[in-house]
């Protein structure tokens, strides 16, 4: 006796399935960039295009079209509804570029980025310019096809891949005030910072198994919980994984663990985002994290601004110093100098090595030329002079070669236009949360004294992680923090830590 | 333009695809054995059933019978037309049983794996037995319906899914023979190890890390990549991964090495089949390895022929010696003592720490009573008598209980029947193909004895790993040896290494 489905059941138990290929092909990825060995790339590459393949085929299948059309008739709460929204999201994107131009893509950027990671430490952006403008090319025409069916410009269209929910006006706006901020505030803090008496460094070498215990203990703290992940190693650190079986990885430095210690607790804000997501909607899209906006905002809330406050260094500086047995009276090793080492400013061309004040620069950097280039403003050729002169206007500085400038980065040459901007939406949205989260919890900052993160992650859990993606990204954050997004809170926090200004002021 | 297929290259097509989908799940039960934290199981589980329904969706689409029909139409060459008739082996099997069935089979055999996995450590086959009964009754129903199909017997159908080839007449044969051969053999090999000298026993213990040093030097002397493949720790130590990443592990006991260092010899000659396969016909079925049985003459042919004969022993004892610091003059770390400790015989209750006079008692045991049971003529019930009176027959020990009897195996209870003569057909192989080897290449021992496998890893490459599925096992055999299986080579085997009578005698 065949059972008989509603469209919209129809529709869950498909994505079901393109859950778990996706979720399988999670794993595949990982176990590549951490324990495969190092001549079987060809093979797996394989195995990810078979399942990348069959997750197209079905969900692009004729039959979506009718189904998705049909369910919105079914009767459907709150949830459902959400996740008939992101369904469509998903299959819209999946369908509103042509086959041929999916593969003519995914070609150019496999093309595009072996020539780049070869082109990056010789600083020669000659070898690959002509490579980037046909990814470039390709990304536009793609871009164009999304924006007509999704109703809104090329670049946005790129911005709801990463961010749905965020327009390129809003972030044009939300930039601009931030571009006429930052350049005063890093010119204060950097003066207030060499008037200040000078730094103690911490003195290594510091063992990886005494870098990765300490790691492993302070991610317990927070509640990653490790018969539901795992941290290894791999050569670029990154959260992955699944709600059930978060994988995060690092990389040890034996002369500087302050660094990757960061990396670690920045992993473990992203990975329990995911373990917080809501249970009874695991593999379907309603259930997913909300983009990489929302992503970033929960990593840095984690690092930025739980983990580099000076509570929290007050309970971790103890156990650093146990962890690499450093003399309990070192004053190096005190939570104050901890604290200025953890919040030290100084510009530089390294988007990844930037610290919290100068990294919105890069991304606003950033940001502006991609706009301009999927817009055909502006050139490929001109791209190196370009980003010389808004390394110049927003820091100060001109990269001495392009391997310093335009080839630090691997996202344009893999095809990624509109996700830069999340770095700094994700930036401003966890100042807001973690501002919201404080004032419903005044208690957290000294519970994170004592090593407790209970409060804050019942916050979160509550307002944020267990909300999946049943909401746009703005009502989100309005719902959490009883505001729209507000550039005015990132602000704050900047002048508060940076300048010591009073947080109420 | 749509390109036109022949059925034969839509086939390849398919089953390229089909390949790929298999060697992800490959990847994801090696991570779940090795590396996935203890609570994801739940999740693993889904993501490794939806692959699966999706491989049997593919290989069972209605469109295939036609294909498989016209394709021997198509101009095929020698491997075109093996690979096509595997390709309807496979297919055979698929489609012979109604769905309804598979999935009660699945249903009940994961049932009753979770129940005996409780009560093998409580000796409580009561617990476990009606459940075994319907994994019985549903693995019966499943054999009738392939029989039917493949135009053989109930047994025959199910010896077809792991020793594809060989029936169920030609297995009794070869086990009536070795069952009059091996009581009389046993007794005199127990009385001639019992007059000897005594053995000399190793001192440990030997450090996890030391045992693995050892065994990667020792894999990589035979031949194993480890740039294609990775040595791991798991509970149960298995091969596993693709021919181009090849992962296998064991498990470390401080106590004594030398159990640990042969299984990972045993599990490196698994793997190197794999690695032999032909490159050509990579995810087609007539590349895959030919048959669990000749899978395990690999495997054996390593571990029995090669790495507990006295030549490899002379060259393993210096490394030996070496990894665990021990003196070099002491006695027990000779070749000739480690020697008689690798060829210990003693009859006990446990098929998998049996040697390898015994071991094909344990299996003869197994074969009939699982003939037995699949032709009805033998009820669950029964089954403890007939396994105690089978081992007091063949062995002269009637088990304790029915953990040492028959609660051991996971095989019925995951309804594995036809699996079991697997493993000695595959010692008769590798005696076999050892014995060929040898007088083609006579000087295979004499490099083994200066850890030069290349000789012996050249003729099997030849005769036997790049010929994949080509040849039925039978013809396997007889090409590479000049003659069928013949039980009189491993017997002759037994009686020089056990009973020191010449290899020529």
């Amino acid at each position: 006796m065949a059972e008989t489905l509603s469209a919209y059941a129809d529709l869950e138990r498909r994505f079901d399935r393109l859950g778990n290929i996706r979720d399988a092909e999670t794993f595949l990825h990982w176990d590549a960039s951490t324990m495969m060995p190092a001549n079987s790339a060809e093979s797996r590459g394989n195995q990810l295009s078979t399942l990348r393949a069959l997750h197209h085929q079905m969900l692009t299948d004729p039959a979506m079209d009718d189904l998705l059309a049909n369910a919105a008739a079914n009767s459907l709460d709150e949830w459902q509804r959400a996740n008939l929204r992101e369904m469509t999201r998903t299959h819209t994107h999946a369908t509103a570029v042509e086959s041929d131009l999916v593969e003519a893509l995914s070609k150019a950027t496999t093309a595009c980025e072996s020539v780049w990671r070869a082109a990056r430490p010789d600083a020669d952006f000659a070898a690959v310019k002509d490579l980037l403008d046909e990814v470039l090319n390709l990304v536009r025409q793609s871009a164009v096809a999304k924006g007509e069916r999704l109703g809104c410009s090329p670049y946005d269209a790129l911005l709801d891949e990463h961010s749905p929910g965020v327009s390129g006006t809003v972030v044009d706006a939300l930039f601009a005030d931030l571009e006429t901020f930052l350049p005063d505030l890093l010119a204060q803090v950097v003066a207030r910072q060499e008037a200040s008496p000078p730094l103690l460094e911490l003195q290594g070498p510091f063992a990886s198994d005494a870098q990765e215990a300490l790691g492993k203990q302070l991610m317990s703290r927070i509640g990653f919980d490790f018969d539901k992940g795992r941290l290894d190693i791999s050569l670029h650190p990154f959260s992955s994984g699944t709600p059930d079986d978060l994988r995060i990885t690092t990389r040890y430095e034996e002369e500087d663990f302050t660094t990757g210690l960061m990396g670690i607790l920045h992993e473990t804000g992203h990975a329990l985002y995911e373990a917080g997501l809501p249970e009874d909607w695991r593999c379907q899209p309603v259930g997913e994290a909300r983009g990489m906006d929302v992503h970033e905002s929960q990593s840095l809330l984690m690092e930025m601004q739980a983990c580099r406050s000076m509570p929290f260094l007050e309970f971790a500086a103890p156990l650093m110093r146990q962890a690499f047995n450093a003399d309990p009276g070192d004053p190096a090793w005190q939570p104050d100098n901890l604290y200025r080492l953890y919040t030290r400013v100084k510009p530089g061309f390294i988007r990844v090595d930037a610290d919290e004040v100068t990294y919105p620069a890069h991304i606003i950097l950033r940001h502006g030329l991609e706009r301009s280039m999927i817009d055909d403003d502006l050139a490929v050729d001109d791209l190196p002079g370009a980003w010389a002169e808004g390394m110049r206007k927003y820091l100060g500085l001109a990269p001495p070669d392009d391997r310093q400038g335009c080839l630090q980065d691997i996202h344009w040459y893999d095809g990624a236009f509109g996700y830069f901007p999340s770095y700094t939406l994700g930036a401003m949205a966890a100042a807001q949360f973690y501002d919201a989260a404080t004032r419903a919890l005044p208690g957290i900052p000294e519970a994170l004294s004592a090593g407790n993160f209970a409060p804050l992650m019942e916050w979160l859990r509550v307002n944020v992680h267990g909300k999946g993606s049943c909401y746009e990204t703005p009502e989100l954050i309005e719902k959490a923090t009883g505001q729209p997004l507000d550039p005015e809170i990132f602000k704050r926090h900047l002048r508060t830590r940076y300048l010591g200004e009073s947080r109420l002021g």
